[in-house]
């Protein structure tokens, strides 16, 4: 069982909403990722996503979970640091397709 | 969508080994544990666990993953504030049944 430092996980990379995968459990996946400016409306059918605040200035130590349907667009005016807990699966920009959208993604 | 601010929850409770559940999706929990001493050695057949440091003397911001079938018992030598990602079904103390044994979970 390896540990996973989440500060030297985020020291891995400095690219904006390309999400890494640091563990897997039960089909679900911990992926981390750095966002800066604003993302694209979307949703995703069937799964639910959770948002925990790692960095940034919106409050550290929260989390919110977007259910699945509901429209989302995450949006930082300062860079912030994000782990994401949803099914392994789960595309960023769900059902939609940009230059941002990201469905194979590192393992770091 | 609500958001859910881990000091605030933590603050709401004292006892240890007893998980409260803070969040739920894809048929997982988000669940939130005080420990303080040694638990009981035990395993999980089916679920694997994830354990968030979010307070103590382990480091903070460092996770683990236990895979399903891995003998495990934490301790904690002074008292550290847990996040556990796993199954909303999952016991505490997986195949052991005992007095610090939790299967009906507190919403908070």
């Amino acid at each position: 069982m390896d540990k996973v430092n989440l500060t030297e996980k985020f020291a891995q990379f400095s690219e904006h909403w390309s999400p890494k995968i640091v563990a897997e459990l039960n089909g679900q996946a911990v992926k981390l990722v750095k966002i800066h400016g604003e993302f694209v409306w979307h949703h995703h059918d069937h799964e639910d996503e959770l948002f925990f605040v790692v960095k940034g200035t919106i409050n550290e130590g929260e989390l919110i979970v977007v259910p699945r349907g509901v429209e989302h667009r995450p949006v930082a005016e300062d860079e912030v640091h994000l782990l994401l807990f949803e099914p392994v699966e789960t595309v960023n920009t769900g059902n939609v397709t940009e230059e941002r959208t990201r469905s194979e993604l590192d393992r770091i």
